[in-house]
């Protein structure tokens, strides 16, 4: 080894590294920014009060946050404690957008949200993702995204990055869809896929697991949005679970974590795709619930009509009280508070958010599943069981969300727009 | 509201607050304390380095810290790539004493532990704890706890804390144990009751559930310590786990995380202690193996006999081939590899520790959990499992371990024993 390592900063007789002032300048922009959009509009001199920054390096930031379109003046402030009222800041980010991309067994949807989560496009996309080879997939999502990345550019918004959100165990590091069994993808680079195809290099693209950034959505947007240990439950053809942890989405070792659908809780129970028998999604999936509901000549059993549209045929029969439907839905419900009392116990959270057909449906299983968890969760009282108000949206805005933390992180990646300092 | 608040620091101009000097001491004290501990020995420049204080600091740091005994001077340093070779210091705190107490089913443990995690004391008692009122537990804790205080009295060790393990769910804030199902208890004060009993004022008494404190003994000082992402798993009456989320306890909302004896896998199986049928608890609870193993007149499966002691007869049994003994080992290992399943599946977890009867018959359960695990896990692959080396002190241990932590955060807590400077 070399004794002196020119690439190897200088160290300070105090042992502290000479500070790299345009890092630190990035990191204060990304403080200031961050705490304008977790904590809302406030003046420049709470900002600096609350983040310990001084009140003309906060100027400064404001400032430059402002010109990058990231941060726009607001009301006069007319309350708090600390100093004069004064002009408030607060989160713009109009011209930032992060594009979430869903893949799931019957539909492909994007969705562009601005960096105060506002969605500027969507749009679904109905597609027999089982039926097509994973490069049709995947040509079917350049497509959408070309139309997002068309309505950012005619809207003069930057798109950041884009998130693709699959039910399935992914290899984040690597773009990597290992094994979706839903879909019936193994090993499937969706990530080089998408950038091969869009040409555009240096856009970042991710893909992580659909209900872990749905929990991430839920978290960041959802009606019990800032809930630190909340879980998500969402059912479609499957069944998935994200789980926030203290503030933190659970990934596990190896980000395979909330691996649900497969609890064996009907031993000699019905056949599921995974090849064993009683799986949870056996009895609480949606092919479960159509099974019980309808028979197999009706329509809302066919995987080429609309799904939502589907579940407001099965919500219509309830409300006129057709018997098969009501029976079926109870014993979802019921099914759905079996599964749910193991993840309540596991967890403890403080809320449990229902999503995907759950939540359209969450009328009619609510109030047996309920009943379940009150018989099986040792502390019942601790958590609130509510309906997902993202709808089947939760996990692509968790995922354009994820694109939009690149500019969190670096407030620098948003151009100047109006330099006039 | 005053428009001045004599209580609040007065600020600088430049909005940060005035240090406080004995504050910033006991801060970079816990610092290179914890460090020594967390990265073992070495010399006072590599301290520096690494946790970039000053050398001059370090020097004087480690000083306070010889005199309080919580650090001893080490070997000279022959290795290392930064300055010369030096002499090395290391943790010490043979002078300090973190007590851990389990109270189980059937006996009551206490284990003291010193601030490297070395027992200086250990002694289990046999207690029928669900045929006493919890007042006669308390009593028998607190015999225990005058014997184990004793000892540290002996020794001149100071001792700064207990820990009290119970499987229950337990509110940790008001010390409280709210709902033991297996002890029967509901709504004890345990703490109140202990601290009462010792009479000891300011003495640091507390108590959490025996799973959770498992875990952490597990992640502190087990076989594979220092797993970042490591769930805990214990067979004894009831079923308890505990869970690691890097490297952090998780404890969800209110403390009640981590309840899985009574996951619903067997529908109309054996009627469980909490009222329902077909529990985990009912699968794999000591009670499920011995009632397959042996006849209820066979002593095994006699309560007021030493548990290890029993488990070694059904572990000779096993050696001997004696086949109900086999095929029961074989039933409990298959039902705890199903249970096992649905948590590797939903913490995606790098190890998996059995403790308690699991590890002291984990050569006979291990290989048909195994089977069932890579059967129903969705990447098995990814997780280890193994045996506890805690045996049945896992609990108590990290009941002792929590104690201890007292002293890492505030290391002015141990007494100055040779001031020389």
């Amino acid at each position: 080894m070399a004794l002196v390592d020119a690439a190897r900063p200088v160290r300070r007789p105090d042992g502290r590294q000479p500070a790299d002032l345009a890092l630190v300048r990035r990191n204060n922009l990304a403080l200031v920014l961050r705490h304008l959009r977790d904590a809302g509009p406030r003046s420049r001199a709470t900002v600096a009060v609350e983040t310990g920054l001084n009140r003309g390096t906060v100027s400064s930031l404001v400032s430059e946050l402002i010109d990058r379109g990231l941060v726009r003046e607001g009301d006069v402030q007319r309350e708090g404690s600390v100093g004069r009222p004064g002009q408030t800041v607060e989160l713009d980010g109009r011209t930032i957008g992060g594009i979430g991309v869903e893949i799931n067994v019957d539909y492909v949807t994007a969705i562009v949200l601005d960096l105060s989560n506002t969605p500027v496009f969507e749009h679904r996309v109905a597609l027999d993702v089982q039926a097509l080879p994973p490069e049709a997939v995947l040509d079917a999502v350049t497509e959408l995204s070309i139309m997002a990345l068309a309505v950012c550019d005619k809207r003069d918004i930057m798109a950041v990055g884009m998130t693709l959100a699959i039910p399935a165990l992914v290899e984040r590091e690597d773009g990597v869809v290992a094994f979706a069994p839903n879909l019936h993808w193994t090993q499937v680079n969706a990530v080089d896929g998408l950038r091969h195809r869009l040409g555009r290099p240096g856009f970042a693209i991710r893909v992580e697991n659909d209900a872990n950034l749905a929990a991430l959505g839920e978290f960041a947007m959802g009606c019990r949005a800032g809930t630190a240990h909340l879980v998500y439950l969402t059912g479609e053809t499957g069944v998935g679970g994200g789980v926030m942890v203290d503030g933190q989405l659970l990934r596990g070792a190896e980000g395979f974590s909330g691996e649900i659908g497969h609890m064996p809780l009907n031993p000699g129970g019905d056949l599921c795709g995974c090849g064993r028998r009683g799986c949870w999604e056996t009895m609480v999936g949606l092919a479960a619930l159509l099974r019980m509901a309808a028979t197999p000549d009706d329509p809302v059993r066919d995987p080429s009509l609309d799904l939502e549209q589907r579940l407001a045929v099965v919500r219509d029969r309830a409300d006129e009280g057709e018997p098969r439907t009501l029976d079926a839905l109870k014993l979802v419900g019921e099914a759905l508070g079996l599964g749910a009392s193991i993840l309540l116990n596991v967890f403890n959270p403080r809320v449990l958010v229902l999503g995907g057909y759950f939540a359209s449906l969450g009328g009619y299983l609510l109030a047996p599943m309920l009943a379940e968890l009150r018989a099986r969760v040792m502390a019942p009282e601790a958590c609130e069981v509510v309906l997902s108000t993202l709808g089947f949206t939760a996990a692509a805005r968790g995922g354009a969300h994820v694109a939009l933390e690149a500019v969190l992180d670096d407030p620098t990646l948003a151009p100047l727009r109006h330099p006039t300092r």
